[in-house]
């Protein structure tokens, strides 16, 4: 491409930085930009800049936060009996969207993927058997995707957490609300029969 | 959504202020900047500061530029007798990876569209018959999209030239390269029937 400015040449270098942006986005993107009059570009740039240095990882859960602590684990009224282990931030997002958690949390920052050559130690199992064994956490909910490598670092945890006195519990799997049965998966059909619990009628 | 820090989300936020990006695909991006290890922040918070700051307007053809006047304007070996006016800085880009056109350009900034409310005056047409009362274009290459309103824009253009020594041409309209018959639309085919050129055997 010919550009006639090094200085658009380079806005679309480094658009095309971000995932899923190739070149001709990159492009779209950076004219828009430049042809826009509500000074987006500054906006955007001074956001990302304090996105690189402001954002800390609470040294508690590993979650993202403003401060070294983050809002969840500094919050006296959430028990600190649950503890609900995630793989990123954005599960932590999810399942505090549901408003049906009202516990800690936990993110691994990953699963184990021998393929990947992800291992046990490269994500944050060790600071969760820290968490454990200071004796406060009654139970460990297993908030993980039901992928192989999933039920291996669900299995891993879980051995490795036998010789603690802590609950171990996995979110239920099964065929999704507004699901057809039909289109369902063997193995989630196969395991929402297994897993059936007893129906209670709406009263 | 919950987001456990305020600075992810001014991020977010300012991140889908881009055309296309919603703020599902903004969360998606802000959370791979944060998790990068490569200063990719940093870089795109930089370019798009430059970009809001040191791009500049050619004060000759309206392109993009660093400087007042753009590297073609001043390019001295470029004729000036050939004029090619486009309707955005996208096309000369597209014009001069051809490589085909060595003369100057005139950027419109847009063409003549009653429907959104683009006027005459709203786009560069003042600028450009300045250019011609200089006595210096012999040539006007109309290289604007064939719809309803780049057809107004040329006839607009043609009428305001009219009083003017200089040659008006459009780029051809025809059948694209690799293009099949059978799929170009009535319009195309029929006006590069009666737009029919001599055949030179490549000899």
């Amino acid at each position: 491409m010919n550009f006639s400015s090094k200085v658009l040449e380079e806005a679309v270098q480094a658009l095309s930085l971000l995932p899923g942006v190739g070149k001709k986005s990159a492009l779209r993107l950076a004219l828009h930009l430049v042809q826009d009059n509500n000074n987006k570009s500054e906006k955007i740039a001074e956001a990302l800049t304090r996105l690189a240095h402001d954002v800390k990882e609470c040294s508690v859960c590993h979650n993202l936060s403003d401060h070294d602590t983050c809002e969840i684990c500094t919050n006296s009224s959430r028990p600190q009996r649950q503890l609900c282990v995630v793989e990123s931030v954005r599960d932590v997002m999810a399942i505090e969207d549901t408003q049906q958690f009202n516990g800690r949390y936990h993110v691994l920052g990953g699963v184990i993927s021998p393929l990947e050559g992800v291992g046990p130690s490269d994500i944050h199992i060790d600071t969760l058997i820290e968490r454990v064994k200071m004796g406060t956490v009654e139970e460990i909910i297993m908030a993980i995707s039901p992928t192989i490598e999933g039920e291996t670092t669900i299995y891993y945890i879980s051995k490795m957490l036998a010789s603690f006195e802590v609950k171990i519990s996995i979110i239920a799997r099964g065929v999704s609300f507004g699901g057809d049965l039909e289109y369902a998966d063997e193995l989630t059909l196969g395991r929402s029969i297994t897993s059936r619990i007893p129906y209670q009628s709406p009263s």
